[in-house]
């Protein structure tokens, strides 16, 4: 095996999401995470040029680690990186159905495989929600963001 | 048993639901699809007359399946349509807690029992909000909605 | 639609499942009550044939409804008794996935469909395990239970 | 053990609601009800001022029980209150993982510990989406609200 | 609130529980852990005489936790013990529902209530199932038992 | 990534395991499936030598996949087998909350990290219990597992 494709909102990349990006560097030969522009979620907390750049502060220690911007399907996107697989945190029961769904369609639209990593416990409570919660409240998140993540939610509060 | 009326927002209508109504017609007198036109879900994919046409067109071989547009509770439309029954669709886990919750209401509320017809495996992936994203992005989804459905999409896009 | 078949443990039988053929007595031509005679599950609290016999007493008062015994596979049954449906109740989400997998597997089976019934919220916290170890230390089982499985329990106690 | 805080949107208050401060103020010396303000939700049903009116009529009788608005994270209400715990009504599967997330979350942020108090079967399916819904549509909800609630409802009717 | 009972099987008693017993004993006057002496769940790992004593040792810091045997329904334990609440710690979503349907039947049974006090993440994938299997196997449960615990598993392989 | 470790009772193998292991089998430079020989789960239905033997012809067809029997944890035969990744396929819900405390306990226990494949939707209902009861009564299990193990469970019936 040797690419793997990480897509996602990241809105905002915290550290559950690096624990996978970490666990995926040593497995795969290449790590692409992909971020997401759009959805019906509606208005983001960072936009997609943001995200991306905290990401690709946040893994620049991981040589076989790149990120890009996805404005389309993860599976266009995997077919136009070069993808063997897409990744997937799995974190709790809520998020595995929507997955499961997910992957399972995309295996009917293009043939591709998921697999999914498991969060580590310290890390499964950690949501984007949830931070974003508490970071609109002035709450502290250093201990669920990478240093660049938090030093963005800092800036934005001044 | 006679008569089932089957609620939705089939935002759009894909197989899954339209293997519902196949294996419904077999077992009641009776089918009423009721397209539901408001919600707190925001801006629909398609609008309620929209829907209303492509699912009479999709369901127009059974002679015994009608489609009308619900302004009001399900509880009220199986009233003044004479339904002995909602029947819903059960895909998954996560559809399964508001249904049941739904069902137990509507039965507070009027009396009126819930059946659950489980969707067959090979649709169990299937969800409205995936094809509106797979829709979205210009991706193909012939192999998940009716032909009215995939007519309307395309003619969308053009 | 005409005749449901209502397969299960019943050991023992209590007003969760009442409430199920109560519902359904009214919504189908013919009712069966099929008691599992094996399974994988241990030694049984009460044996098949006194599990039937409680049941009939307890149902004794609806006209439609049968009670037999179920040496073979629920589809088996099915097809003896001309029954068009399988009909479970659906209590909480646990129950939920075993109940679709089986009833995928019994359609794959037999072709025939099975129809979920949700418990009232009355009953939703009752279970033929939560009974047997209740009544196992004597603890009052009355108010989960019909009056001929009260008295049985009570009979062993004796 | 002496004062809990119970945290919410209560948009609006219910009778499952209503049960777990019943239940709460008899257990604890003080419960401090605390209005969520602002939220990911969107507009809301009854605005911050008036869901706390209405809860402080529907708790009235209880000695122990005040009602105040929360402008910020619920760690930093019970910090303010004095709060020892907070405590969370749990329904429903569906509630149960973000439920366990954010009082995981709480507990990182300043060491507070979370109680959860289930919900009677009585009122496992009441939730105040369903509310609004059936109130958007002029339905009856006078089994599910207690009297301030179906009267604002009411008033807002005509 | 002064008194709470925490009852369970503790086949064998590990860190997930004693995290319970350590949040619980600053809430409670008293906490009372009574070990399950039978159960439909096979033969026991340790006697429910070993896992008494290893549990009192674990405890032994704990001034106002002591330990009891249980030959009965924990509701007749807590009326024995004059314990106000039950408590069970909340680990993941399958505990949830026997959970919640064990605290409908005992408040229904005694009027007692239970409180849910959620695991830490850190401890949220320790089951006393997986400690028995690795134990089983020689593997090394240091991180996930008492040292009481870890004793008695080795003294037992020698 | 180059060896993956596929543990399980496999009793029996079915179609579901036997996708997995051709999912795997193009990801991984060599895949090797585990018999698990004993487990708290009582008489099995085939022997580990018979389950070994039906899942050697069952994947014969794959030059890089092997099997091996499992007399110790999964992690030690990971180690011994020098595999880099333990797989498991992932069909529910249900079994996503055991599996999810497994792969955190192994990687706890050993560093080793588990990734998931997610069964294809036409798999999603076969399970070996299932397998196990349509079987143990007689009914006709060819479209749900491979043809070795079909002949197995005809010829038991001679």
């Amino acid at each position: 095996m040797t690419s793997a494709l990480f897509p996602g909102s990241f809105d905002p990349f915290h550290n559950g999401h690096l624990e996978v990006v970490e666990r995926a560097h040593r497995l795969f030969t290449q790590v692409t995470i992909a971020v997401l522009r759009n959805s019906e979620k509606g208005d983001p907390f960072f936009s997609p040029e943001e995200r991306e750049q905290m990401i690709r502060e946040a893994v620049g220690a991981f040589e076989n680690v790149k990120v890009v911007s996805m404005a389309t399907l993860a599976v266009q996107v995997a077919r136009d990186e070069g993808a063997d697989v897409i990744i997937r945190g799995l974190r709790a029961v809520s998020d595995f159905e929507l997955e499961l769904q997910m992957s399972q369609m995309n295996n009917q639209l293009s043939g591709i495989e998921t697999l999914f990593i498991p969060t580590g416990a310290m890390y499964s409570f950690i949501s984007s929600r949830l931070i974003r919660e508490v970071a609109g409240y002035a709450g502290d998140v250093t201990p669920f963001v990478p240093a660049p993540v938090q030093a963005a939610i800092e800036a934005r509060r001044r």
